[in-house]
């Protein structure tokens, strides 16, 4: 019996699981990701190393440590191209992990992680053509083409969070401006939700706020607003509709079967995916002749990163890279 | 010796051409696209005899007509499932033309036409991931995707023009508002003209279109921005960045070796050329580090479409279908 350890490297949390054979989470960390690279390196490796402690288990037992990462990876060099959301550029994740832990260290893009998880074991199982998008720090996707992982013609691409929603809107990470994740990650609807919070004197999101020590999150708005609360409401309703532009966009060219949508916004359930299945035939060309996909949240939720990280010879498997482990 | 037949029917003009062995069009026809369906499959059916007749050639020497048409076409059926730009839905056209002709008629998207007719004789010889955009009344794309062309899991798809850039923005011919289409097409271009004419009293424009009998086209702003006419050149500037932007987010996802520009507009060459090369650096995640692809023009110009429709049976073939020629 194999079990694996898979490690989820977010702009905000490194969340680390153990996995059993039947893909359970059997012991897990979670840790705030430092700012530098070599820190969070450090990060991994000693949250690493208190799982695997905690889980009784012999690091020699695991056949490699996953780390699915939100960057673009260099399909050569296994080197983080750019996480724009920490400013890594050309980032050695992969031998700085390996040189700490002593264990052959696999890597891949996040959202390309988390399909995997959902393919073999959550909403997509038996499903060949999905997209997944993640919500977070950023907006990581990731497109099941056939069943297999499609990653653009030079492995570097599928990096939709960087194509234009509103062109000249909110400045990027990225360093572009109007991007969709700079809008539809959690961290643009923590912007949006200041923004009204600006300029609404009676919303129910200023109470909200101070009883949460003054801290705007991605849950403010949705909060507030299933008390009803008007402003609130604005924020969801526009938050909803330039995710369903976006998914549209992205479906018109894809064609999708499924559309599958996890990350941290994905928490908010229903009361976000009702709303995006509602608006998101207007965005879908010719939907009343041809349809949509469905729409579905991740079934594993935040854990499809970390179960997809810990089969991420898979993950390689399917994107038609091939594997070296290099112990 | 094989002569071939093809029509590029488009929004504003049907372009039809013979086509010999060495894919040279030894004979055209050019009519105005009537706004009816039946009158369209009436205009093309009557250019294609005239120019049956011009070219002193049988009927019946011809394998079969091929049409490129602006619109998702069914890969079951063969029809027209939505031409946002003429407003025809679900329409017959592989039939209306062949009970006209008599002939076996095959029918593609145009877009996808073009990029085969590149990849024939034009600017993506031996290149085998290349995305093409045709910037005319609508915006086409097409992917060449490891030699093969990509239409969507369920083949309706890879509409790009209808992915957002101005979320909210113009209003589309789709009915969604701030699409790739709505801005960068020829149509938008010339929308985007009219608003600057409209708020600019001493432009240049205004000379250059009472000389065009009041006429605003797509080519008013790129003409007078040669001048060094401010308004026009502003025109040309916002256009070529949106231009940019749109590709940057394309390139993002699919990461082709090439980006070719085709349509009506690319008709403008190195003006529009050299701007959107300059512009798009700035679009392309992590550029500096992992480079982006090279952009042209079509080499073809506006004869890919033709020369890609009259050999629809190989366009078929490189999108993985069935060729089914009925007669």
């Amino acid at each position: 019996m194999t079990t694996r350890l898979g490690i989820d490297l977010g702009g905000t949390a490194i969340k680390l699981g153990i996995v059993d054979e039947s893909n359970r989470i059997i012991a897990r960390e979670k840790v705030r990701t430092p700012e530098g690279f070599e820190q969070t390196a450090d990060a991994m490796a000693s949250a690493a190393k208190r799982l695997i402690d905690k889980a009784g288990l012999d690091i020699l037992s695991l056949p490699f440590v996953g780390i699915g990462v939100p960057s673009t990876v260099h399909p050569l060099t296994g080197r983080m191209v750019l996480a724009n959301n920490k400013g890594w550029e050309d980032a050695p994740v992969r031998e700085a992990v390996e040189s700490r832990l002593g264990l052959p260290v696999l890597v891949a893009n996040d959202a390309d992680c988390a399909l995997s998880g959902e393919a073999a074991m959550g909403a997509a199982v038996n499903i060949k053509n999905v997209l997944l998008l993640t919500l977070g720090t950023g907006v990581g996707g990731a497109m099941l083409m056939d069943g297999q992982i499609y990653a653009g013609a030079d492995g570097m691409g599928m990096e939709v969070g960087h194509t234009p929603l509103i062109a000249g809107g909110r400045l990027c990470t990225c360093g572009a401006k109007g991007c969709l994740e700079a809008s539809v990650s959690a961290t643009g609807l923590i912007a949006l939700t200041e923004e009204i919070i600006g300029i609404s004197d009676h919303s129910l999101m200023h109470q909200y706020v101070l009883e949460h020590d003054g801290h705007i999150g991605g849950r403010t708005a949705f909060a507030c607003a299933a008390q009803g609360d008007v402003s609130a409401l604005a924020v969801v309703s526009e938050y909803c509709s330039l995710l369903a532009q976006g998914i549209g966009g992205l479906v018109n060219i894809f064609r999708p079967q499924m559309v599958i949508i996890g990350g941290g916004v994905s928490h908010e359930g229903d009361k976000l995916l009702h709303r995006v299945r509602e608006m998101i035939p207007k965005f879908i060309l010719a939907y009343e002749i041809i349809g949509g996909p469905e729409i579905r949240l991740a079934q594993l939720g935040n854990d499809a990163g970390v179960i997809g990280a810990a089969h991420l010879d898979k993950v390689l498997h399917m994107m038609g890279r091939t594997i070296e482990i290099s112990s």
